[in-house]
């Protein structure tokens, strides 16, 4: 029989860890125990998970004796806080925060793209930002058609990349608006019922956002690929949980043809093309929501440029965007035999 | 004094004619009489008009005796069936569907842009698609400092472009989902509330729909550059009357400097810079609304093309995306000196 897994869920009560814990609870995973970890505000919480309740138990530096894989969806202050700690308990950490995604001694994998990139890991895997691995999904096969150039993206981010109050607010708000009451943004900082507007994450001096840095260099990293040209625009729509991106990719040279590109994205693990032109129906986040896959479709030569095509996607942002990539690392680093890390 | 006009107004009962009739209302216009035209459906309903009531007329042929301007707003067909008629009866025309748009004898219109344009009528002056002038509004400016090359451009459009049905089924569906009842698109092909999909327009066979041939045709003939590069991909998002746009602008040569492209725009007129980054304050729908400003923001070099800056923008659809258009066009050739066309 396969090894049993004592797991750990580093924010359990937010959005990605609840969906981390369905996905434990519906799929087949070799699981011994499960540990629900969160800070004071929750502590005491009974959450029920296969039959039974578990307590909600205060995240700590001693939480994690006898934990195998620690999953943290805390943010970062908190993956920095606490990942070192479950590392020297002897688990391998998947951090679905920022902390450690551009730290040079951690891997940043999205399973179908890099997974050998989880053999190099020194106790904590990092699971990329949302808009980083939906997009991937549809870029990345393309390399093996022809080697990429220059991305140009503009995404439609779902209210749910903020978190569980934000998609609260996004429905609360919207409520409100349709009741001629007058709303105060609290989690974001404009409306967002009916409205839209540039990712909330601080600027630079380059003028790009946090949310388009991640996206430009974590694109980098996870595709061993420095040279990649990337810039993006990163946008919140009114939508609860699937993001949407317009996609431009240009190739270094020639193009591959438009059925090559559909063959290789239907066969990618991962991806379900929806280009049905035939009736306008294309890739939108009410159908994303809730699929593993990422939807791909509007595959087109760019009439602009010989080398580049363009592309539209929807992905659910709290499953492939966060906890089903991080449960697929986990799935992964077990059938790579579990490899330990070296310690920091 | 400044002579007075009459005006015909087709299709007075939609959002755009609702719209038009607001602005001839509101602003100082030298107004003889208005005549409220639109289909079967509408005839015989009552208007209220600085003061009065007016009621709605049959649109046909004999519509137009003694009237100077006609502004055109009832869909392509009803352009096409009755718009040479007006002509007949020496009105001007300004059509803000897509029937003349492409026509050769037909000037297509943004005033602040190409103003010239509306010397060579023949009888009508085309308003151009809002996807098109919202972009332009932004673009064209920049013309002043370096000559363009390449545009790519993501859009968020708003319900309203699909008239004023779509807007109340935007409202309508998104109340009937916070209350969990299903629902049942009508105006659009897909669900809107809380949700974006592909512009439900026809897709050709370069997999490019109509939304986005006439905003890559129409920028060419309005610019006149019909070198001109443009890929576009439009999106409708749930937002109800202003449309926002993510466009990455490419030079031909370097691109002009950061501040020099912020004081051309800060200086056109009809755009307001709304860039503001250290209070991550930028173009919204919800600010753009009831605005004849277009507003532009997240001005930035491109990271990944030395030659190309990116810009967000946001524009009132039903305003300067229409109606407002309209009426400027309409001030412009009265301005003019109300140049006749050559009969067609």
């Amino acid at each position: 029989m396969a090894r049993e897994h004592h797991v750990a869920i580093a924010g359990a009560t937010g959005a990605v860890g609840a969906e981390f814990l369905r996905i434990l609870e519906d799929r087949e995973f070799p699981l011994a125990s499960v540990r629900l970890l969160a800070s004071e505000r929750s502590v005491g919480r009974e959450i029920r998970f296969r039959g039974r309740d578990h307590r909600v138990e205060l995240l700590s530096e001693g939480s994690f004796d006898g934990c195998d894989i620690a999953f943290f969806s805390a943010g970062a202050s908190r993956s920095r806080a606490f990942a070192p700690a479950a590392v020297r308990a002897g688990a391998i950490v998947i951090d679905n925060s920022s902390a450690y995604r551009m730290d040079t001694d951690t891997p940043l994998v999205v399973p179908e793209v890099n997974p050998e990139d989880i053999d190099w890991h020194r106790g904590i895997i990092a699971n990329p930002n949302c808009s980083t691995i939906i997009m991937l999904m549809a870029v990345a096969p393309l390399r093996s058609l022809a080697k990429l150039r220059r991305i140009i993206v503009s995404t439609y981010q779902a209210a749910s990349g903020a978190g569980a109050r934000a998609m609260e607010e996004l429905l609360d708000q919207t409520a409100r608006v349709l009741r001629k009451e007058p709303v105060t943004p609290v989690a974001f900082p404009h409306p967002i019922a009916f409205n839209l507007f540039s990712h909330n994450s601080s600027i630079d001096e380059t003028g790009y956002n946090e949310e388009e840095r991640k996206m430009i260099l974590e694109a980098r990293k996870i595709l061993h690929d420095d040279g990649l040209k990337v810039t993006a625009t990163c946008v919140r729509v009114p939508v609860v949980r699937a993001h949407s991106e317009s996609i431009n990719v240009e190739f270094d040279g020639a193009r591959p043809s438009l059925d090559s590109v559909r063959e290789t994205l239907n066969s990618f693990p991962g991806v379900a093309l929806v280009d049905d032109v035939e009736h306008n129906h294309f890739p939108m986040p009410l159908e994303a929501t809730g699929r593993d896959e990422v939807l791909v479709g509007r595959i087109r030569n760019d009439l602009s440029n010989d080398n580049a095509i363009d592309l539209f996607v929807s992905g659910d942002q709290i499953l492939k965007g966060a906890a089903l990539n991080g449960y697929q690392i986990a799935l992964e680093w077990i059938r790579r035999g579990c490899p330990k890390g070296s310690a920091r």
